[in-house]
């Protein structure tokens, strides 16, 4: 049975700032820059996850795209669309919202909502169009 | 002598709400939704300014676009760039940054500071890659 | 009170193929070759729609773009998506769905639609990232 | 010798449906949705593929991609562009044409067919511009 | 009878240089800068040719984008892709390579090649995807 | 401490020929075809530069993206840019600037400049939009 990866893009826009409430406020504007503004900045977040596993030989998919689409809008788009990474998402609680920490956090969101016989193979998160990372577990 | 359009790209990311200062939160919230969280949220903003003119027979140029990127650097994108369009940005002050009121006023920023000759044709302005405005200066 | 364009960006996949049922199949196949396939093809159409008018000073909107995404849901989106535009669209019987009429038949399915106070200004419709048509209701 | 992946992007749009003739009509609809409409729907499907191999120190080329063009119009894009997946394609007989099941069965379509030295490495088949798989041959 | 606008992308390679012979190397390279680096360098351009007219009511086109692609094909890309386009184009003889130039002699190369009935609309000229001008004829 | 993939875009234009010194002109027309004209043809390159490590958990980065974005400018951009990939750059001097060399020589220019700790994972290289190549350094 072949072995596909399936992949589902979702968005959403936040305010965040680089920010350690135990670091001064030189420390942090010396560190993060412009990012640690004190009155925050933001983005339109672009989010590819991957998941793979055999292709159903019955339905011809790895899984319904729409049962993915729906595990991402409950576990991380609505907490996540339209709010402030820093002071309003449990999840991120003492998560300075850098995007390689907004990527681990993600993918431990998912890690184990997948139906069985499935694995998170790799989440792409873009914070601009001209920079992302990629998280793949490891 | 042809008359041509040149436009130039730019971006930057901010952090923003909708709001008025004169409703309550109440009203605030049932008009603007999400869009008023206090806690803000944010966008990374695509702009295209276009400029028109005639060809310059000398340099085939309607302008050197490094002018043009010079002029919006300092004029929009410095002040805009990692900041929050509410209480960070002197030329918004007392303005509700929705797409239409935040386009007008980079017009205002834009339109008489253009080397003689050229005009403003058009700012499209994208708050995601799903919507955008588009002002010509009626 | 400056007026702003607003857009949206939508999207659906059909099904159609370019046929008169008053030509024979050889006349359909000299005219339109493969796109004459009685078999079908199909499309990711992709649609900008542009709204025009007055800055609401109140709101700073020119209108909500949630009423212009419902709007666009219940006229267009739902009856097309995931459908075939010859045989399964009331607004579209006896029409050959090329770009330049289907572009128009939507355009009659919004004009009318909108809050009173706004122009439907421009329907760009994509049926490949490599061609697109506009219609501007002249 | 370095080792190096060459990708060649190519496109076509096709009709189709998610079907299986031994389910009723009605599990059909359950299990696949507006996807199994009897009348059609289609896509613009993008395709990357990816071919590895050595850099050839002669030319400086894995692969002169105007031969991987060649072999992707031949044994792919021919034969699916404006045609209907489910009753056209040799190939996809008695194939569901999930993009899973495409993704694959264009593997095996291609896999034998490079010159020797090279390795087919990837394939990535976009439906949408929101949704895509990939196959390795695993 | 609506008019519809009509609009089909194509792309090629040139080489070329910001350069005016009469002019000093000097001067050249003061107006200029990089771009008259007598050692060239190049773009992937990419350009929209809108053309506009009645629909056919009988074909539902305003005109078969076969025929303009290979109107764009022969009148223009065949000419300018792989090309240097200071020393190898004939109807660029003694023309300084800007953007604007380009599209204003690209326009001149159209404009009467067109099926009677239909007008050359426009055309979008992108030169990098930061930068791209417009020319419709004025 | 999780592994992630930072990756930034960058971008340039230069000019080239694909073309060996120790080749007849018939020989490099034969196998490179328009590639060789004589008179250069050129490109706007698009590069994905990705590094990876552990997150700091001080500062929440695998390395801060200035960092990337300033070892990108010295060590590659500043040279390619606005020049000639066969005559201008002293690390390209006599190699053949097909996509597959280029992205090995820059590979060699940066896989031993990033801080002590990460790894220079990938370059994804486009040379039009519809081909890229990949390197990881095997």
């Amino acid at each position: 049975m072949p072995h596909v990866r399936v992949t589902r893009r979702v968005h959403w826009n936040s305010a965040h700032r680089l920010h350690r409430a135990d670091w001064s406020d030189q420390r942090n504007e010396q560190v993060f820059g412009a990012c640690s503004n004190p009155h925050w900045h933001g983005h339109n977040y672009e989010m590819d996850v991957t998941v793979s596993g055999p292709v159903d030989p019955e339905t011809g998919y790895v899984l319904d795209l729409k049962i993915l689409k729906e595990i991402l809008e409950q576990r991380v788009v609505s907490d996540l669309d339209h709010r402030n990474l820093n002071v309003q998402v449990p999840w991120l609680e003492g998560v300075n919202p850098t995007t390689e920490n907004l990527v681990v956090a993600i993918w431990e969101r998912l890690v184990d909502q997948l139906p069985s016989g499935l694995r998170l193979e790799r989440i792409v998160l873009w914070e601009t169009p001209r920079n992302y990372v990629e998280y793949t577990g490891d």
